[in-house]
């Protein structure tokens, strides 16, 4: 039993850095983490095909540790072989059994949960907010797959965890795509924070659910070192079997597996108290003595990194066409004639040719791509390989395109923006691990009408507005949020989208909006585009708001009044054009948009606040909750932002200020 | 067969008027809602035990319709049964055939989807995002056995839509709690929207994982009468028999039933064209003829309405203690001694002293009731059964306590804020729904510091204020946002937010922090509380920075700089008063929260923008991606929001306004 008296002293070895970590940081989960210790021993020390200097290698087997609170016990072993940490691909070095002292420390690379970008690239993608880690493993073995490579994907997923529905959708997308590439573990250790882990959640029941959804669940001892290595063996070949179910591991583990004298298997995110530590180590050296844990040189020794993927096909040197060439060349030049084309039209046209010109460029939508339009994406039989129907299963989809983005892909995620609501939680993790995520919101705002307020997304540019205020280490937003008024609008930034090497929200209308732009007219991520130049007043709007605001426009003009309007199709904003384009219009703003507040209106006033010169910014957006209506104008009129209310609001807007504000306000 | 003869004519009627409404609509789902013919005809016309004249009778069933899309089949039924329509319970009438003619129109009651806001209380709440309406119904079930009454609650459920994680959560809940007055009805119709239904959510697979998550799943033929009555039956039967399991019932049905050739059951969202009404009419009449359909009076015969539950009991006349009396009162006043308390405590004590003295407060926690707090309440004898422990769940949680609030409870839900945003979309569909939800997010904000930032709750201000801006019928905000510095703050907050009508969202922190405050200090929602009054510059902080700023007050002082220091703890802010005090400030602001932008400080540059005198606002938040560090302190210090960022940008506001505002703005 060589393998198993070995595996055994690592385990116990693991434990024990995990306790002391824990304790020198005054914090975390060590008995999570000794729950895991004999699952990750075997993991990384026997059976997982990766370089510990590289452990990003693209052809290597990766682990993503879903319950990302029993980090230790993954940072104990890479201490111990030396894992390569660091923030820049160039600047790592291996880890060292004293660097884990610096567990949760501010210049730390060992983050309290997960998170590769803090300089752990073992970890494929931040995790910590629970459930999400098989739908991230599932895009990292799609990503795989399409390069040509055979890796596995190892998931470790606590029982209590595996409450989260996500786990549920990310089972079915596996069988869906028939990933058996990636290998779910359930760590049953039976406590959860509160209390204990619902019968539902249990060894049995998880077994019946997993056999239910498709897969051949192996239930085994999370402490007996050749029941894991064979489960993972049956795993390895059922993934290259194409009559064998996928294969699931369940295992029955223990909390504080070693020291459950000292802390108790109830303990939770509690470290030992320094006090106690001695006696938590001895506990632990004592259990693995009673298992005849003991390591011999060479017992324990992990296969070679399989082959690596062919080279990824190079992108196109043509880059792809502007939209009126594009809609001539699909034979689609009828919407041009018309004079009008839905924006989320124009982006499935977009996407469809950046797809044929950058083979990185992949699709996922959950099943509305024939509304979101990224159904052109799918229908193209060169690029529907790339494409990655994720059903009713939003939470899913969102991690899932983070587990592509992790394998070097740019995904292009669509639903309408109201269902993006569901995955947020989702895509703020994707943020931490900064993917490239391109997220993409359609039938947005009030101008969707007949169908309520339960298909109308309101919230989310206040909510990501709040993400692009934070700045990435080189400079750029976290997020771009882009709200184009025209088709023309929506298909250059879909293009611009794809060039920008970090993640935005598009949001897509419905309706058959008029062009208000040509294919010359330029976008950029974090621009605007001025519409008509006055000099009474600056009207801002967005989105639809711009084709209404361009109606109160012309009915200012017949007063008499010279408005500017100006298109923020973007966040963050410029705020010192807008503020020069504000005090050439006597300090005077309105912002016009068809969502709930905080948004475009909000960032127009953070930034003539902080300018400090004496403007005034009046806010018209979505102030009661919306119902049905027939049209657009029915809701409009109903939510008081139809052309007329904004006319109306700019002329008493106008009275108020006359007598204060007779001449333009200096810039000082 | 007369009952199946009645009922098959019943279907074809239902069915006709959901084609007839859409297609006066000019759009909608009439091939979903075709689907659901015969089971709505039978639950409606022959099993639910409900009075037309008064659908939400306390006794009643109810019937949730998870599939909002699907709802112009139960229109059908209403308009045929004349059952009440109106915003108003005085203010109500019989429904009619003709008022389907309305359906989506902005001044109808029958919205898009359901929606008991809009003036159709026989939906229990607003459904439309998918994969709801199980967990609402579970939270009716609970909330109908707190009030002994016997009600069954039925829940429709699409086939495509159960892929949503969420379903599983909500069945998982329903076991746990015994709920087996909920009736989970899967329509498995095949079709989803843009392609057909995933094998793993097809019949045979879904009655699998049901029998898997411990149902008896009865899978029938959702178009055949008997079929689905005996279903029902054997519901019924399982309800009130503890020896047997929970029954779900899964429905084979045909979507567009009756008029397939006309429009295909692929068809989804689609109205019938007003040239093809009468071929579809004749389809369906040609299929029911086919079936033998033919009506008789008194085939059809709902049973009486169930006993009425019992009175409930009232509410105390004496109100809850103030939290120093609380304190001494629970043995706890070491905590008035030391002087410190987690706001996260006081919400506990608060919740139990709430939960004693007002019988419709009940409490949901998602396995971290002891880093919450609310385990106050769950641990007290009395309240214990009041208090619903959802596991790792957020989703059902959230839609749950909408399903309490539907039955009349005032459900105060709890979890780190951080994994609130899983369940966004869930309380936006709660607040569509007007239900005044009591969401508590603990541990937010950069200072719990170790655990990182995927347990850090940073988005949520800013993403509530967009709801904040939302005005409620009645002239309240549709939410409130409560973000309370000190224990004293937090504990009257949450009585406040119990006495309040609407929905609110306490944000409590970590950390033990010092009192500000005292038990006589007055907290109201949408208050502010200025802490020290002076001239040279306006700092508005909240939460932990309020602190911090104090900090930074007292380093201002000794250089001879005297500002005024108000803690913003909640939104929507008195924008005339922070106005009136920037005034006395020389117009100088300067705002500090330890969360994302677009939050507190933007709501201030909304208000001064909006008033429009020359104020300068400089924004203090999180601008870059937070890490772990072992301190607040030292993630602070790591995102310059330290005292001392604080009190040095201060200093370059004031230098850099010394010029330009030598004097006192003036109100002008």
């Amino acid at each position: 039993m060589a393998f198993s008296d070995s595996l055994h002293a690592k385990a116990a070895d693991l434990t024990k850095l995990s306790v002391e970590m824990t304790t020198a940081a005054g914090s975390g989960h060590p008995t999570s983490a000794a729950s895991l210790a004999h699952i990750v021993a075997v993991l990384l020390y026997d059976h997982m095909r990766f370089d510990p200097a590289e452990p990003d290698h693209p052809a290597a087997d990766r682990l993503v540790l879903s319950e990302g609170h029993a980090c230790p016990i993954v940072y104990a072993a890479a201490a111990d072989l030396g894992i390569a940490i660091g923030r820049e691909p160039f600047g790592r070095r291996a880890m060292t059994p004293e660097d884990v002292r610096s567990l949760r420390e501010i210049d730390s690379p060992l983050d309290g949960h997960p998170n590769p970008a803090e300089g752990f690239p073992f970890f494929p993608a931040a995790t910590g907010s629970l459930g999400q880690g098989l739908s991230i493993a599932a895009g990292i073995a799609l990503s795989a797959r399409l390069d040509g490579s055979s890796k596995r994907v190892f998931c470790l997923i606590g029982d209590g965890e595996s409450r989260e529905g996500q786990v549920a959708e990310a089972l079915d997308f596996l069988v869906d795509y028939d990933l058996k590439a990636v290998c779910p573990i359930f760590n049953c250790n039976g406590h959860g924070q509160a209390d204990e882990v619902s019968p539902q959640q249990g060894i049995e029941r998880l077994a019946q659910k997993l056999d239910a959804a498709g897969f051949d669940a192996q239930v085994i001892d999370g402490h007996d070192p050749l029941a894991i290595r064979d489960a993972l063996e049956v795993h390895a070949a059922s993934a290259d079997d194409p009559n064998r179910r996928p294969v699931a591991i369940v295992a029955r583990t223990v909390k504080g597996w070693g020291f459950t004298d000292v802390l108790g298997s109830e303990a939770h995110g509690k470290a030992v108290g320094a006090a106690q530590q001695a006696d938590a180590l001895g506990a632990v050296e004592r259990t693995a003595a009673d298992l005849g844990a003991h390591l011999t040189e060479g017992d324990l020794a992990r296969p070679p990194i399989p082959p690596a993927p062919s080279p990824r096909p190079k992108r196109s040197s043509v880059p792809p066409p502007n939209l009126a060439e594009a809609l001539q060349a699909l034979g689609k030049q009828d919407a041009l004639e018309r004079g009008k084309l839905a924006p989320r039209k124009a982006y499935g046209t977009a996407l469809k040719l950046l797809g044929r010109s950058n083979p990185r460029v992949v699709a996922l939508d959950g099943d509305v791509c024939n509304s979101t339009h990224s159904k052109e994406f799918h229908d193209d039989p060169e690029l529907g390989p790339r494409f990655f129907e994720c059903k009713i299963a939003e939470q899913n989809m969102i991690s899932c395109a983070g587990g592509l983005a992790s394998g070097g892909k740019v995904p292009f995620v669509s639903t309408f923006g109201k269902f993006l609501v569901r995955a947020y939680d989702q895509l703020e993790m994707g943020l931490i691990s900064r993917f490239p995520l391109k997220l993409v919101g359609s039938h947005v705002g009030a101008s969707i009408a007949a169908d309520g307020p339960s298909q109308m997304a309101l919230s989310g540019v206040a909510f990501f507005r709040s993400l692009a205020g934070v700045e990435t280490r080189d400079g750029r937003p976290l997020v771009y949020v882009l709200n184009p008024a025209d088709a023309f609008a929506a298909y250059a930034l879909t293009l611009a989208m794809a060039e920008h090497p970090g993640a935005c929200y598009l949001r897509t209308m419905r309706p058959n909006v008029p062009f208000l732009y040509d294919a010359q007219t330029e976008f950029r991520l974090g621009g605007h585009h001025v519409l008509h130049k006055g000099g009474d007043l600056l009207i801002a709007a967005t989105g639809y708001m711009v084709h209404e605001a361009q109606r109160a426009v012309a009915m200012l003009r017949d007063r008499g009044i010279e408005p500017t309007l100006v298109d923020l199709y973007s966040l963050p904003l410029d705020g010192d054009t807008i503020a020069a384009l504000a005090r050439e219009n006597r300090g005077r703003v309105l912002t016009v948009e068809d969502h709930y507040g905080a948004s475009f209106g909000s960032a127009v006033a953070d930034a003539l606040a902080a300018d400090g010169n004496g403007f005034r910014v009046e806010q018209m957006y979505v102030r009661k909750l919306p119902k049905s209506g027939r049209t657009p104008d029915d809701v409009l009129g109903y939510l008081g932002l139809s052309a007329g209310d904004i006319a109306e609001t700019a002329i008493g807007a106008l009275g108020a200020q006359a007598a204060a504000l007779e001449e333009p306000v200096g810039a000082s």
